[in-house]
């Protein structure tokens, strides 16, 4: 089995490869998978994508995102990114379920309408073939992006619904520090609840506003081969998805990005 | 009983006031207490530091930090903080534990290494009168500087010693996304162990390096109201510190800060 079996390039890793240039790349390198965003799909064309990512043989292991069930009035956009991943291939939705409303100070109440929102969008999901993975953000972007924390909490939430409907996503950069992360792992597992498994590496000092300062694997304090091991543990045998939001990364040449990140993913996670 | 009877104001809040400057406002606004810090004390002096406080009738309600115990090659400097609490007349010296050592990537050793520094330090503290209070950090700062994210965590570091040794800072800052903190704080209170009580606000973008961006109280997303209650309601009946590091609140004139900050307690907290 090739190094890069299991294998998946983020696109927003190598936000500046067009798609086309992407997957010509992975089809060259042997990179088998590849996790899409909504905005640049839809840049390219839905159906395009879909045709391009087929024809080249990659498989579309996530889309992101659906979610911000705190802010949204409907669930109009969601059903959308239901359609639009059912579209690409993919079976795993991706949500980043929304932070405070303005004003708002309880999240206890926002984990409530996160729930809420879950229970109407699941049905829609279903019939579409598509699993709804609830991605646990780090506690820093509690307020503006995602309430929920904590892998625990995201298990929560998918509870009521059956693990073909809804799960997690395991993403190093957001639940490292979580002393109930690796327990919750294991759950998760045996609950068949992880749809998703992500890397990327934690380094400091943060940048402003935190959204891009992502660690290329290998260059901060996360240990992830011990984290793929653990997910490995608990049963898990899908894609494991290369997602960095880097300042430093977007400014170089993507292929070089992709090249080395393909490199250090063998180094460091395998 | 005035609205500042509880207000203390940690010294870094309005660090741009020459210590004699700020025991002076302290006076003239009715603040009964102050949190300082050991770097501006002993710029001023630690003797001089002890009188001018005790000759203005103020109370030292913290003294900040020891810790930083995971890089630490002894505990010279501890103890040494240890000793300027006690001279200082404060009862409670904040430890702000330490991240990962260089090169390291295993938080559960790096806590580890922290209930053993405790434990060696416990004594010498116990025999001077000063109780260690362990801040957990939010976990955005566990990499660098302190593996304790959790009021659980700390909880845990804490119960091998009586709660007059040891115990916890519940700071909003570092424990309003935690749905557990709740609880924690309850169990905290009936131990004896919530050894001071700070408050902050979280707003959002965060600043590079996330050090100097603590809301100014009710700027931003933190119930502080619904935490005080729930503080007082563990039985903590001490001092609440306001504790803001900020770099706008830093470029402004120091006694304006400390007025409005004391309104805002009384606005926010009360």
């Amino acid at each position: 089995m090739s190094d890069l079996a299991r294998f998946s390039i983020n696109q927003m890793t190598v936000r500046q490869l067009p798609l086309p240039r992407l997957v010509e790349e992975c089809v060259r390198l042997g990179v088998p998978g590849v996790g899409l965003w909504r905005e640049p799909v839809a840049e390219y064309g839905l159906e395009a994508t879909a045709q391009l990512v087929r024809d080249a043989g990659l498989a579309v292991t996530t889309l992101c995102r659906g979610g911000f069930f705190t802010t949204a009035t409907d669930l109009d956009d969601n059903r959308a990114a239901v359609d639009e991943a059912a579209t690409l291939g993919t079976d795993t939705l991706v949500l980043v379920s929304g932070g405070l409303p303005p004003g708002v100070k309880d999240l206890a109440a926002a984990r409530s309408r996160i729930a809420g929102a879950l229970a109407e969008l699941v049905p829609y999901a279903a019939g579409r073939g598509v699993r709804l993975a609830i991605e646990p953000l780090h506690p820093m972007y509690a307020a503006d992006r995602c309430a929920v924390s904590t892998l625990d909490q995201a298990l929560a939430l998918a509870r009521p619904f059956a693990p073909s409907e809804v799960g997690v996503v395991v993403d190093t950069y957001h639940v490292w520090w979580d002393d109930h992360a690796p327990a919750a792992v294991a759950r998760a597992g045996a609950e068949g609840r992880v749809h998703a498994f992500q890397v990327a590496d934690w380094t400091t000092p943060l940048p402003a506003g935190v959204l891009t300062g992502r660690g290329p694997l290998g260059d901060g304090v996360i240990d992830l081969r011990a984290w793929r091991e653990r997910v490995d543990a608990s049963g898990y045998t899908g894609p494991i998805e290369v997602e960095l939001f880097n300042d430093t990364l977007w400014s170089r040449d993507g292929v070089d990005v992709l090249e080395e990140t393909a490199r250090r993913y063998v180094e460091h996670v395998l």
